[in-house]
C-alpha cells in the first residue's frame, strides 16, 4: 500500500473503531483538535501509564508534579515565550487567509525550481534568510511584492502588513476590575516544562531529592499553529510527557548521552523495530542548548520527531531565579574530588526528554495496522484488518465470548467476566457468528478472545485465540486468568 | 482542634510535605490555581485511576472518552452557557475590587442581622431575590445605592453599573485573519460532560454500546470564578471526573436511585466512615432536571458538595440536535411487553455522576490527617502527624530503609527495592535515625516501613512496621513483596 494511502487508512480506521474522532464532530469539527474515543482514550491512557511508571516508579530518583494549566505570565517572560514564540505572517485581504511569510515565500521558491529557475529561487531563499535573522518585515514585505508571490486560494497579490504572531493562546483571568485588560492576560501554557522549573525548590525540598535526579509531568499544552495538519500529528490542543533531569554542571554530557539511549531503549521495549527509529542531532542549537536531538520514528508520513532530548544548561533556572528574585541554587554536600570540599551551590544543568503523548498515540497506530490476506480452512480468501497494539497497552486484554446465546453459555461468559475484569480490561460480547465477532476485536487490537462453547460445559476447558497468529487451542476455563496476566 | 485551625494545618502539611503547593510560588501564586507537587501528584493520580477502573473497567457497559478541552464554540450556545452562565457583578470604582452582586447584598444582611435588625435584614434579601429573579440591574443597583452599601476594602459606595460576567474563559483561536474577532473566539470548557454529549452517536456506534449504557470522562475544566477560594475547594483550574448514564425514558428514576447509592457505596468503599457523608437532594431544580442531589461530605469547613447525581432527561441531547441539525436518536430494538413491538426511536434520557477530582482530593487529605500524641518506651511522650491514607491510593506503598548506611544493609535493600518496584511504588531513603524516618513516611501516608538491619544478614527478617498502628513485627525478607501486595 502506498504509504499515504497508508495514513488515510488508519485515519479512517481510528475513527471507523472508536479511536480518535474530529472534535465536536456534529459541529463539523473544529480545526487541528481530535477527541478520543472508547478505544483511544483507553490506548492514550495506557501509553501515558506505561511511560508514567517507567519514568517514576521505576526510577527512585525521578519524581512527579502536576502543575496547572494556567501559571503566573511573569513565567512565559522568563521563559522567552512571550517575546520569542512567535511566527511573521501576513493576511491575504482577499481569501483572509493567513500565512506564516517563510512558508508563504518557501512555497513559491518550490515552484521556481519546479519551473527549472533553481538559481532564482536559491537566491530568494537566501535572501529570505538575511531579512528573516534581522526581523526585516518591511523587507519581507517588499520581497513578496517584488516576485509577486500570490495566494493560492484567492490568486490576488493583495497583502496586508507582516506583523508577529505570537503562537499562545490568551485569555483574561480572574476578577480585578482594571482600566488595562492587560493586567489580567493569562496564557495556556504551550509547553509543561516550565511547571515543573518553577517549583524545581518545591519539590527538591520537601521530596528531599539530591542531584542528579528528575521531574517528570505529563498533561496538556496549547499552541495556535497557523499550519495544524498532518491528523493527531500536529494539534492545537495536545498532551505532552516530559522530564526534568536535574544535573551537576560539568556533567551535562554524560547524562544527555545516558537519556538518549536510555529513552530509545524505552521506544524499543514496546517492541518496535530498532529500524523504524533514528535520532536526529540538531546542528542548529538555541543560543543556551548544549547538545540537542530528536527520537524520529518512520510515521507512514516519513520520518518525523516524535520526541525530543536537550540540554538546556541552566537557562530557565537562571530566567526565573532573574525573573522572580528568589535564589534557585542547589546545595551539593558531595565531595569534589579535585578540591576535598563539597561542590557547594549552583543552579543545576538540565537534561530535558520531551515526548508527545499524541504523537506515541499515532506511532502505535501506525505500528499496530496491519491488513491482511487470509486463506481460511475451505481454501477460499478473506481480508482483516488488525491492530498489532502491545498486549500491555491494548484497550482491552480479552475478550469474552459465548458461541451462542442460550445452553447456559453466557452464564459460564459472566463468570469469566467476573473473574477477570478487577485484573484487566475485558470486552463481553454474544451477538454475531464467532468469526465476525473475531474480526471486529482484531479490528480493536484485543490480543486474546476466549470462546465459551458446548464443550467447555463437558470438560471446563475454552479456546483462546491469539490476535497476531490467530492461533487457537483449548485451555482450561479456570486457567484462563493466569494465561493473560503472564502477559501483563 | 478547633476545624477552621485543622483546615489551615491541613493546608500547611500539604504544602511542606510535597502534596499541593500554590500556582508559580516563586512568582508569588496565580490566585485561585494549584499545583500538585511530588506526593500530591501521585495520589490524585491514584484517586483518577480508582474512580476510572471502577466506573469503566468494572463496568461492562460503560465505555470512556477524552474530548478535548477547546471544543466549537456552538457546544457551549446549545448547553446554555453563552446565556446563562454568569453571575451578576458590579465593580467599586475606588478599590477596583469586583463583587456578586447578591453575594454583596447578602454580607450587607449579616451585618443588619448582627446589629440585631433583623426584619430589615429579611426585607431586604427577599428584595434582592425578586430583583435577581427578573434581572433587574437597576433595580439591584438602586438597591445597593439606598441602603449605602459599601466596599470593604475602600469604604466608599462609589459602584459601577450591574453587569453580567460569563464565569466561561475565552481565547482566539485559529488563522482566520477576520475584521470580527468573535468568529474566532472560542471558549475553555467549564465542564467536561458537554465532551460526552457531542459524541454521543460516535461511541455508542463505534463501541456497539446498547442502551442503558454509560460514557465515562475525566479532565480539566475552567471557571472564572469572582470568589475563589478555600484552597483546592472551588478553583479557577480544576478537574471532573464525569459520567453521563443513558436510559430509555421513563427508567429514569429508577436509574437516578441506583447511580445515588452505586456512587455513595464507592465512596465508602474507601473507608471513610459513613456519617462523614450525606445526601443534600436538591429541592429547586434547573427547568429540565427530574431530580438532582449531591453527595456532600464533612469537610473541616463544614458539609460540602463534593459529587452531584443528576438527572437531566433529554436536554442536552436534544439542544445539540437543535443546533447541530444532526439527530441524537438512538434506535432501541428491546421489545415493550406493552405493546409488543421495539421501543424504537428516541432521545435518551441521562444520568449524570460528577466528581470533583480536586474536592476528593482535599477529603482523602482531610480524612486522613491526624496529629497523634504517642506515648514512647521510656515513657516520654512524642507526638506525631500522620496521613492516614487508603493504602490503595497513597503515593508510596512501602518505604525501605536499611538501619545503618554500611555493613552491606544498603546492599540488601536496593536488592528489595529492585524486586518490589515493578509492582508498585516503593520510597527508598536511608539517611537519619531510623525514628525520623518514620515519621517522614507517617506524614506522607506511606503505609508500611521495611527496616533491614544486621539480623537480616543473620536471619533473613526484616521489621515491617505498619503506619496507623506502628505496630512492628518481623517477617521474612523474601516475603515482603507477597505481604504488601495483600493490600493491593
Amino acid at each position: 500500500m502506498q504509504q499515504e494511502n497508508r495514513f488515510q487508512a488508519i485515519i479512517a480506521h481510528a475513527k471507523e473503531y472508536g479511536f480518535v474522532f474530529p472534535s465536536s464532530e456534529i459541529y463539523d469539527g473544529l480545526s487541528a483538535v481530535y477527541d478520543y474515543g472508547p478505544w483511544g482514550s483507553e490506548l492514550k491512557k495506557n501509553i501515558r501509564d506505561y511511560w508514567w511508571k517507567s519514568m517514576t516508579q521505576m526510577h527512585e530518583n525521578i519524581v512527579g508534579v502536576d502543575a496547572a494549566i494556567f501559571m503566573h505570565p511573569t513565567t512565559w517572560k522568563a521563559s522567552g515565550h512571550v517575546d520569542n514564540f512567535s511566527d511573521p505572517m501576513i493576511d491575504n485581504k482577499d481569501s483572509k487567509k493567513r500565512y506564516r511569510v517563510d512558508h508563504l515565500i518557501e512555497a513559491y521558491a518550490d515552484k521556481l525550481k519546479e519551473a527549472g529557475k533553481e538559481k532564482e529561487s536559491e537566491d530568494l531563499l537566501s535572501q529570505m534568510d538575511v531579512l528573516l535573522s534581522k526581523d526585516n518585515f518591511a523587507g519581507l514585505k517588499q520581497l513578496i511584492d517584488d516576485n509577486k508571490i500570490s495566494c493560492s486560494i484567492s490568486g490576488t497579490s493583495n497583502w496586508t502588513d507582516i506583523r508577529q504572531f505570537n503562537l499562545m493562546f490568551k485569555t483574561e483571568f480572574g476578577a480585578i476590575a482594571s482600566d488595562n485588560p492587560e493586567d489580567s492576560i493569562i496564557y495556556l501554557r504551550p509547553e509543561t516544562a516550565q511547571g515543573i522549573f518553577v517549583n524545581f525548590l518545591n519539590v527538591q525540598k520537601t521530596a528531599r531529592m539530591k542531584i542528579p535526579f528528575g521531574i517528570a509531568q505529563t498533561g496538556k499544552a496549547f499552541r495556535n499553529e497557523i499550519v495544524a495538519r498532518q491528523f493527531i500529528f500536529r494539534m492545537r490542543e495536545f498532551e505532552q510527557m516530559e522530564m526534568q533531569f536535574f544535573v551537576r554542571p560539568g556533567t551535562e554530557s554524560k547524562w544527555y548521552k545516558y537519556w538518549k539511549q536510555e529513552r530509545l531503549a524505552w521506544h524499543l521495549s514496546l517492541g518496535t523495530p530498532a529500524d523504524k527509529y533514528r535520532f536526529h542531532d540538531h546542528v542548529k542549537l538555541a543560543h543556551y542548548a548544549k547538545e540537542a536531538c530528536d527520537i524520529e520514528y518512520e510515521f507512514p508520513i516519513g520520518f518525523k520527531e516524535v520526541e525530543g532530548i536537550h540540554s538546556r544548561s541552566d537557562f530557565d533556572l537562571s530566567q526565573h531565579q532573574l525573573y522572580s528574585k528568589k535564589k534557585q541554587n542547589y546545595f551539593d554536600n558531595d565531595i569534589d574530588e579535585k578540591t576535598g570540599k563539597p561542590y557547594g551551590n549552583y543552579i543545576p544543568y538540565v537534561i530535558e526528554t520531551s515526548i508527545g503523548l499524541d504523537r506515541m498515540f499515532l506511532l502505535i497506530m501506525s505500528q499496530a495496522y496491519d491488513e491482511e490476506t487470509i486463506t481460511k480452512e475451505d481454501g477460499s480468501q478473506d481480508r482483516r484488518v488488525v491492530m498489532r497494539i502491545p498486549v500491555k497497552l491494548a484497550p482491552n486484554k480479552l475478550a469474552i465470548l459465548p458461541l451462542v446465546k442460550r445452553d447456559g453459555l453466557p452464564e459460564l461468559a459472566r463468570q469469566l467476566m467476573d473473574e477477570c475484569k478487577p485484573h484487566f480490561r475485558c470486552f463481553y460480547e454474544e451477538k454475531d457468528a464467532i468469526g465476525k465477532r473475531y474480526r471486529r476485536q482484531d479490528a480493536i487490537g484485543t490480543p486474546f478472545c476466549v470462546t465459551i462453547d458446548h464443550q467447555t460445559k463437558e470438560d471446563g476447558t475454552v479456546t483462546i485465540r491469539e490476535r497476531d497468529s490467530m492461533e487457537q487451542r483449548r485451555i482450561k476455563l479456570s486457567e484462563v486468568k493466569q494465561e493473560i496476566s503472564k502477559f501483563l
